[in-house]
């Protein structure tokens, strides 16, 4: 019997999208490959599953660059060989947000937007491809889902969103170009729209500090949850290949918009 | 204990999307109202939903318009009595589509498209969202889901699609205006681009028979299967207030777009 | 020599967008054909401009719909025969706006909306484009250009837009699919987004009294001159065909947006 | 009196968008400064449009990166100083596309288009709006116009667009954000997008070859025609504030689109 597993990159304090996706699926029985910045919180969070009964391993970087989303995707796939295992999702949530006026943008700025949001990005999506393509589908599921973790900024550049919708447009580009590319191959490629802001432990105020567990979201109609995020991502990868969802927004009731 | 209503308009010979997110909330539970033309169809759902220990109820209409539309959503309220019942979920799939080179489309056929795409459909958003407004939500729930059936041409008119279009259009409109200005009466307005070809008893060439049941997927990766579409839709009800979408695409994995 | 014919439907008190394009194209050297509602400031407008050494004529309705915009389109074509004059350039600038949260819009609105937004410019749109296949081009030229004039509505549906966001998106998708229909033939077909307040007569509280002639703008960085908005109308209708514009934006320099 | 300046960068070999707009403003009295790589056809388009009677400086960059676009735009404000001259026009035509199978796209791929297409734009975009910041406008012109010139590509990713689709929507983002934040300033951002192929000298097959002109279009309602791009320029330019535009399209007549 194969395991599947995910990888997921970005989890920052393990509060947001990427921790709650993390523990989403690994109640859904899949090995979780976390492949973050943040050794601490991203420790923290795979000892947190894995005393929850699930499986969880982490994969340090330094930082979100092509190289080493590389070698840590290289590091799962030792980890978690074929055919025991067959890495079937893997979501790419980091991403580098500078929200400044657009004279105040430097070149470091946008270096660092691109290595992150567009480098790191293209790396972790042809390794995921790659892995997906060794996999046997079964039934009508597909050989494996890839899923970007897009933002407001990825549909509209504004006001002190110019480096950082930049690196989203890019990624929306690069996800819509995927799902075209490869969705003849039975490769999924998604792009979910994050449009508002996200109850995590940041919200509370505690930025370093990576909390124990999910965090109760203060304003449920007001703030996106992560885990209600994770279900949508849950509900993306169990899609069947006769309806694929490219593109889905995700935002709070009582969001403005 | 309250019974939780879904009212569906527009089930064609029941093969297709209405007859499948029909059959998918009697499973889960909901009673069912069924708006429609095609008496026969209609019949043979409900019959079809009740034999198999659902609970569904028959609304003819003899045309898709706002009157009808109205008085029919009247008639499943008597039906369907607070504070027993709770209508809790509205689906509007009915739909007006002219493939004609635009020379060819008549005035006739641009008023039947008015009528069906929008007279209805406002009639139809109007009494759910009245009805909405009456319940009581329960935890994170929101008081309703209206969800509004696109198709490709939602989003590109194109040649032989002008008057298809410009219905379609104008639903993706009136989708988008009631999801800002009634989120925040924690009502959730969602619009669905379906943008392939759907599996239905039409595939196989028999579209005035209704089909006894589902009808399989001779194609799993080059048409959509209606009873992925309705999975779609009950992910979308099932979402809490804190993470609602708007507009979902679904297509099949091997599509050209 | 031929004598070129711009036709203009719906043109207000004759302070906003359609006049403005009356007078300019005038200016230009073109009989100028007026439909439009209203028959004191229509008359008032084709006397300014005959006065200013212009040609035009009113061809006055009672209202936007199919039957009349036909009739009155006739009429422009008997009133400025082949082969003395050629109509080539037609522009559609009626519209129908109901400003209301979605629960106040009535029945009849949605009917008069359709009525003005979707008969009367598929009605126009068709004799347009009939003249046009007549024409002879010259050079790069096109047979023709048909213009919409579309506003923020056309693009995004808002709190209070539901019935105005529906006929405007019905108009796009017209305006789309024929431009990709009848490119081919040499017929360019734009559609124009007016992102702004447009300072006419209006914006100085006189509707009902048709102005005399072009009304100054008051804030010229806060509101679109109804004349800029004239010269983009001339811009696109002097491209050649190797570069035709399907949609432009125009919106005042100090707009938030 | 102030002589106004057009600073354009990329002119590739001079037979497409970057030379016919160079050329186009420099018959409109604009004197020109060229910033490209490719230093003979740079050369040779200057001789030529000096001995056409206009005014022309070559500032060539040995790549499109930041710091080389930021250095030639300081020499072209050391050439052209105020209060003699004011940079007024500002166009953004460098570009990098690679059009491979995704899994073909190298990190030097990407690294490249980052580079060319958001690392160079975000440094012409700096250096233009300060310059423009410097200037005092006439009557309802604004203190400057900045335009990137785009793509199909960034409007949609394809099989084959990866990476050339992220460079492009980036720059989109990039283009709406400074629109959005420089408006109020009364600085006026655009963007163009070039969606068909462009008659130049590599239509011909002589990509090497600097052509001593302008290229006649072979098929002008298949191809653009670059004088008719460096019209719409010129178009776009000279709209006052009342009327700016951000995005138009343009597209041969017989495109399928």
């Amino acid at each position: 019997m194969v395991s599947q597993v995910i990888v997921v990159a970005g989890i920052g304090n393990g509060s947001g999208t990427g921790g709650a996706v993390a523990r989403r699926f690994a109640q859904e029985g899949y090995a979780v490959a976390l492949v973050s910045r943040g050794e601490t919180a991203l420790n923290a969070l795979a000892s947190s599953i894995v005393s929850s009964g699930g499986k969880a391993e982490a994969f340090a970087v330094s930082e979100y660059s092509g190289d080493q989303i590389t070698a840590a995707f290289a590091a799962v796939q030792a980890r978690f060989p074929a055919p025991q295992f067959a890495i079937s999702v893997a979501v790419f949530n980091a991403g580098h947000g500078t929200w400044k006026p657009f004279l105040q943008v430097t070149p470091d700025d946008i270096r660092e937007s691109n290595k992150v949001n567009i480098e790191a990005s293209f790396a972790f999506a042809r390794a995921a491809i790659l892995a997906f393509q060794t996999n046997t589908p079964t039934g009508n599921n597909g050989k494996g889902t890839l899923i970007f973790t897009g933002a407001t900024a990825s549909l509209r550049g504004n006001v002190t969103t110019s480096a950082f919708a930049s690196g989203k447009f890019a990624v929306r580009a690069l996800s819509q170009s995927l799902a075209k590319e490869f969705g003849k191959e039975d490769i999924h490629v998604a792009h979910a729209i994050i449009d508002g802001g996200i109850a995590t432990g940041n919200t509370r105020g505690d930025r370093n500090t990576p909390p124990s567990g999910p965090v109760e979201n203060p304003k449920p109609a007001g703030l996106l949850s992560p885990d209600s995020i994770a279900n949508s991502y849950l509900y993306l990868v169990n899609q069947d290949r006769s309806s694929w969802t490219w593109e889905i927004d995700l935002r709070p009731a009582h969001e403005k918009w």
